[in-house]
């Protein structure tokens, strides 16, 4: 019997339920991958059952699978259509955009078109930095989670959400922050918030006053850290950063809020060092000051002796911690958290509600359900090897290849590493070098406070979204275009 | 034929597809109802379809359909069991749970318990303000969008959105406003926020100077945008509102922003006059101030000549419209915009980027196709008609059965209704009484800037999520307890 289908299909020696599974899961890839593309008819139910040797209620099944997920659509006497997904190319969803009117008003702001400008590019790039991998993502249990909330059984489904997050998800991510990085704490003191970002925002409005409190941060450092305490008025104090992390004793002593990325400094990749860490504790202790943490990607812990979070050697309540599902998960589901002491929360509560008065209530009963039925503790178990392989692979390419020109420092911890320039008089060269040749590579004196810092120190290349052939292929392409001088 | 199970089903003079889907709905009824209990097992397929008369495909594909949604689930060899919805009272859900350790440690902010408010309950009741009802919202409908962008087809579903708002929600929000609300705007000039408040949030972070600006709010007012003035610094200028809505020539020539609710004044319902609309813009351009027009529920207008959107009479790009999507889908959404003049947009993009760098992508995309197919409009228009009848059914009510204490001000727009005392002096044992027989209701007084005023002028019900019936029960109840005495 002829196949009806254009790729294959293997449906032999499985149940009845497999099969239907088996089926939907592969017709599915097929419409992703537009080997069926948008438009294209689906044979009969009927006819792929007789060319695959299974019953027509398979077919059925599968084909409904499809349609419920809004895959397929069928019209009444025609055969089942494979929609279009990328909405871009859609012309039927091209033509029920808003039709602006022909002439348009004689106003200037309608007339003039402003080009607004993404910071983050959405496609993902060879080294880009805090991107991760996304092609692993167990996106069928995530479906599943997010069909369970948005269930009008679900209590509170409609209504307006508490500000400081559902307490479902406050419980989850306190037993994903005790298991994942050994930071124990009551469900109470943990605050949702729109990704990380928000959470220093909501942190540089509660504790800045304006044009009064210094606040220390990493330099080279997270730019946007910056300008969200920028935002709230406070005296940013840049404080360098060397092998051990956060050089600690050059903090001025009324400092009030000390930043820092201890896991993993960003960008440089380092580990913030045991006497550093006691060292900083004493220091808020002394100053009253507190400690912002930036735990980022500190879920990625390679070798045998990771160092635990900041937060948990804390005995003052003086570590704020903050984490992020942007690299564990993704970054589109913009959803991060604070645990904070029990003296911050209610203003912390107070500052949420009144910049958005909570978040997506299905969002967060999602993850909740996805983190306490173990699938982000099993994605994060998988992903960190695949990303300690490719640590691997980047040090051995540097160390092979660039060991003319730079040294890697493999972290401990996260998705990017750091390559100190061997001589700094040829850091210009191998930056615009780089550019070429290892894309989304950056200098790290991209996040310096001074930016007249031509070069800074070296390379941070991200290895969330590349594979281990690209890896080598762009580190080899690099070495030949210095080598040729 | 025995019946299988304890509630009808109907599949009889059904096509294959439509006893599918009927079937699938009624069971998923049945469970979501919990006529079909947690841990319940499904009779086998066979037995269904013969219970029936239909076909065991049918049962199959009906059965496959409720376990992608994740409503059973099957086992190799045993039944379908339903699954367990409401978190709250699943065992197997509790047991993992975080367990705290056994001895906290002694520092004491983990010891503290401190117990959050929340300033929403989640549970609606009665009169209560501004809570759409939601129990005609197309769920299905809405879970299908959501199935769509939750597939990896879907570009840039992983990575960072765009802190303004995908491109396609910003352009059915466009599409929305003009339809709606007769709105006419580019879709460049839309900016997606985390519901209204997160518009209000950002406005005030660009607009306000702090200790400096002047803020003109509408008293008795909106109490959450208040706050958000607050926080940024402004300088509240509190504008009394009389029977034609904010009264604007007690504007001080200094003020430099203005917030209105033209469409349906929070909280006594009145409609911003045609001559104030036309006073409101005159000040706006002779004092260099800009207009925050705040069009909650303008979606909801009742009557033959509603008016526009206040920023439809604007000519000097002075108006800055803030619409949600709270009231018009729910509250539990957590999505509404901002329409601003061109010279504000990348001011205001630079600010959602460092309050929470973008919003969730799947929300957006699903929002978008929610909108662009039509489905925004058509519920809102179903929903429109129900207000209305039940905004009749209030006024009725008050008018036959409270006309000796109030008086009725039937909103043009809207889902709450403002009644004036009739005898101010009643007013305390009126608002005593309210308490106890109409739940949810509130006085004004709630919504002044100068809490000591005892009771302010009225008494403010809202009918987003109240049946006529229980309209007709809880005012008669606060008839009798008056007339007792």
């Amino acid at each position: 019997m002829e196949p009806v289908f254009e790729f294959p299909l293997d449906l032999a020696k499985l149940s009845h339920e497999s099969r239907v599974q088996r089926l939907h899961l592969q017709l599915r890839a097929a419409i992703v991958e537009r080997r069926l593309p948008a438009g294209a008819r689906l044979p009969s139910t009927r006819r792929v059952a007789q060319a695959y040797g299974v019953a027509r209620n398979t077919v059925i099944a599968a084909y409904d699978l499809l349609m419920a997920e809004g895959f397929i659509v069928t019209r009444a006497g025609a055969a089942a259509e494979v929609v279009d997904l990328g909405m871009q190319a859609n012309p039927s969803v091209r033509k029920r955009l808003p039709r602006l009117p022909a002439q348009p008003p004689a106003i200037d702001w309608r007339k003039a078109a402003p080009s607004t400008t993404h910071a983050h590019p959405t496609a993902t790039r060879g080294f880009e930095l805090g991107v991760p991998d996304h092609r692993w993502f167990p996106s069928d249990v995530w479906r599943r989670s997010l069909l369970h909330t948005t269930s009008f059984a679900l209590a509170g489904a409609f209504g307006y959400p508490p500000a400081e997050g559902r307490p479902l998800l406050r419980a989850a991510i306190a037993q994903h922050v005790a298991y994942a990085r050994a930071v124990v704490c009551d469900e109470r003191n943990v605050i949702v918030t729109s990704g990380a970002q928000q959470a220093f925002d909501l942190l540089a409005r509660v504790l800045v006053k304006r044009g009064q409190t210094k606040v220390a941060i990493e330099n080279p450092g997270y730019p946007p850290l910056r300008a969200a305490l920028l935002a709230a008025g406070a005296q940013l104090v840049p404080i360098p950063v060397d092998d051990e992390g956060l050089i600690v004793e050059r903090l001025p002593t009324d400092t009030r809020i000390v930043c820092v990325t201890p896991s993993h400094q960003f960008p440089t990749g380092v580990a913030l060092s045991l006497p550093r860490r006691r060292a900083l504790l004493d220091f808020a202790r002394r100053n009253a000051a507190v400690i912002v943490e930036d735990d980022y990607d500190g879920e990625f812990r390679y070798g045998t002796q990771p160092l635990d979070a900041l937060q948990t050697l804390d005995r003052d309540a003086k570590v704020i911690y903050v984490g992020t599902f942007s690299k564990s998960l993704f970054p589109a589901l913009r959803l991060g958290y604070v645990v904070a002491p029990t003296w911050l929360i209610a203003a912390l509560t107070a500052a949420k509600q009144s910049a958005d008065n909570g978040g997506n209530v299905a969002l967060q009963e999602a993850l909740a359900r996805f983190i306490l039925d173990g699938h982000l503790a099993r994605y994060t178990r998988r992903m960190r090897k695949r990303y300690e392989a490719r640590r691997d692979t980047l040090v051995r390419a540097i160390e092979c290849e660039l060991a003319a020109w730079l040294i890697a420092v493999p972290p401990g911890a996260g998705i990017h590493l750091y390559a100190r320039f061997r001589d700094r008089r040829q850091a210009k060269r191998i930056v615009s070098l780089v550019d070429q040749h290892a894309i989304g590579a950056q200098p790290v004196s991209d996040f310096l406070v001074e930016r007249e810092r031509a070069a800074g120190t070296g390379i941070a290349f991200g290895f969330g979204c590349i594979d281990a052939e690209e890896i080598e292929a762009s580190i080899a392409g690099l070495a030949r275009a210095l080598h040729r001088g």
